[in-house]
């Protein structure tokens, strides 16, 4: 199944209409390119309902937002459900700013997400957040670890009911879920964190993975973490003496680029809880 | 000539005007000091007159264009005319949105124009879409072919004698041309297509062209076209395994800071109608 | 000493804002994980406050300022140090526009800045242009070299001690310098002038440093204009044939991310005056 989601995107090469922060935007663009699929960003508000149209997902990242961005963000979201097309949200430093948690809370309320992509103190600040009385119980860890893996898959299903998203929460160890059926995924370098923008990278993936794949929203989300991961892990292995995080941030995407369905299909490291 | 124009621009480090997109920008700055030129970025409409006025030429992008930003494309174009300096219009994403589309005949009305570069996508909308009842033949189709040349070379000479400025068409087979003579160019490699900004770039380089070489608009942007493709291909050659379009974009880069006019005159492939 | 300010910015992992141009703020966030800090990267005006009181420095760089950024500007700068964070200013282009070069000035008088670093017509823009009567003599030439060094450094001292702020200017030869003392330092490579961004890599490093060394704002400047131009040279040592300036931008950072408290001791070039 994930070997046939990534051929289904170089397949299908879906147009993903990205709003996105400008610290890592050319990465972005480069590795929807490197996977298969082809970027359009825009965020002015007198266009994005029309480019997000024309395209057939939606990636909304609130890294850098702004006072313009954000009526896009909801303009083109809104466009987008309405449309049916895939929508994915980035909701970077959710929880660092009033106005990055208001603005994910007024997202989730007036788009409907298929997929929210976040490390786990993003999703924490999300569930915990909302003033809504019935809050889910967000009482895991810092990081989601071998010993705190059963509460943390717990947690993620009964967010992504409530929220009717299927949620991905990366680090150590990567947790894609919808309310029955977690991924537990172990691909992945530590080193990865000493490169800006990964994250954000594998957010776009997903939405192109997402549009390439509509039938199977939880399992094409699931294989473009573990693409991301196993990525993560060939350039790692590729780098040499003197190398360092800028070499590896063009191994990262470099992998994407080369990766086939089978040696993804042999490299993802997953169990399913 | 194409060997003097690239003397010039490493001669002279032509100082250029950029008003482009947050996504490719820094791949624009960097392929600017590595022709030779040199790069300032600056998209407020309070400081673009004179920031252009200290500069030879104006590279205006519409790849993220916004409602700050236009008003500063078409002052700062303004000036640039007004001063007799070079400036390059490429109409990123033109027919993609109303926006685009409108923006673009905006500028194309009220700024002159000594290069417009595109695809055959954006010259075609630019072409078709005036509302000017006199507009020009854009029947080409969607890629200019060796089957569809002829006809190709009719529509972008049309074109370039109707907006009196040199029209780039680049693509499998790139196409620079005036009213009357036209470079046919077969440089390039199919995999530039796999990276975002090539494009970007290329209209960057052609502005830096055509501030060191006044006279000679139609050579100077078609010695631009030709070293961007040949960069492409030797970028290219230096691949190895596990490499992909992220070290590719590194590549054509390096390419351009090391060419050499002698490199360019021997590589340029193409020929004139 | 210089060690020490290294080994204290990996242990300390300090979190730096940043207000920074959309043209090289990617290789400002990838320098900043490479040298063992963290980058934020927030500008509007509605979130700059609380976002740099989570960091523990704050670096302002006016690279693409404008009429939505520079407010936030000051919100940050005038928070920040209320709070006691290290700020620094980069007045990127400060003379070349008024908006720049009056943003500065606005920005001096309501912000105290820790360090202040520019190039040296940057800095003598700063020190002549400010309307005050009791300018400084900024009868430097437009390079600091080693034949009018003497007046440079009596030049920087006198306006280190006028802004109550250490100053450093980066050329060839780089200074950092409080109102009486002056690192005159001789590392760095002269193709870093073919790369875009190294200035702005090294402001949002110097800001890391001094987090992390609080009470040697000084030295803390010093030591990362040492190990940015140390890692100038060491990424120029591992170019091949065929590399250009796109590779040497990412060996630089490389060889930060790679660099230690040893190599910083050996490889930094310096005297004091």
């Amino acid at each position: 199944m994930l070997e046939q989601c990534l051929k289904n995107v170089r397949a299908k090469a879906p147009l993903v209409h990205n709003i996105t922060n400008y610290v890592t935007v050319n990465d972005v663009a480069n590795i929807l390119l490197a996977c298969g699929g082809s970027p359009i960003m825009a965020d002015d508000s007198k266009e994005v309902e029309e480019i997000t149209t024309i395209c057939g997902g939606l990636n909304i990242n609130i890294g850098t937002l702004n006072q313009n961005s954000i009526p896009s963000m909801l303009l083109a979201g809104k466009k987008a459900n309405e449309l049916g097309h895939k929508v994915l949200l980035d909701p970077v430093g959710a929880g660092a700013s009033t106005l990055r948690t208001e603005t994910t809370f007024r997202l989730m309320k007036e788009v409907k997400f298929d997929v929210i992509r976040g490390n786990i103190s993003e999703i924490k600040t999300l569930a915990n957040g909302s003033g809504n009385t019935k809050g889910v119980d967000a009482d895991v860890a810092d990081a989601v670890t071998e010993e705190n893996l059963k509460g943390a898959v717990t947690f993620i299903k009964t967010f992504a009911k409530q929220t009717k998203s299927v949620i991905a929460i990366t680090g150590a160890i990567d947790l894609v879920s919808d309310e029955s059926t977690c991924y537990v995924i172990r691909n992945g370098q530590r080193e990865m964190s000493s490169i800006t923008g990964t994250g954000c990278q594998l957010s776009g993936m997903i939405t192109a993975y997402l549009v390439a794949n509509p039938e199977h929203t939880l399992e094409a989300a699931a294989a473009a973490v573990c693409a991301m991961g196993l990525a993560g892990e060939i350039g790692y292995s590729r780098m040499k003496d003197g190398d360092g995080n800028a070499t590896y941030r063009n191994r990262i995407i470099d992998a994407i680029s080369n990766m086939t369905a089978e040696e993804l299909g042999k490299g993802a490291r997953y169990e399913i809880l």
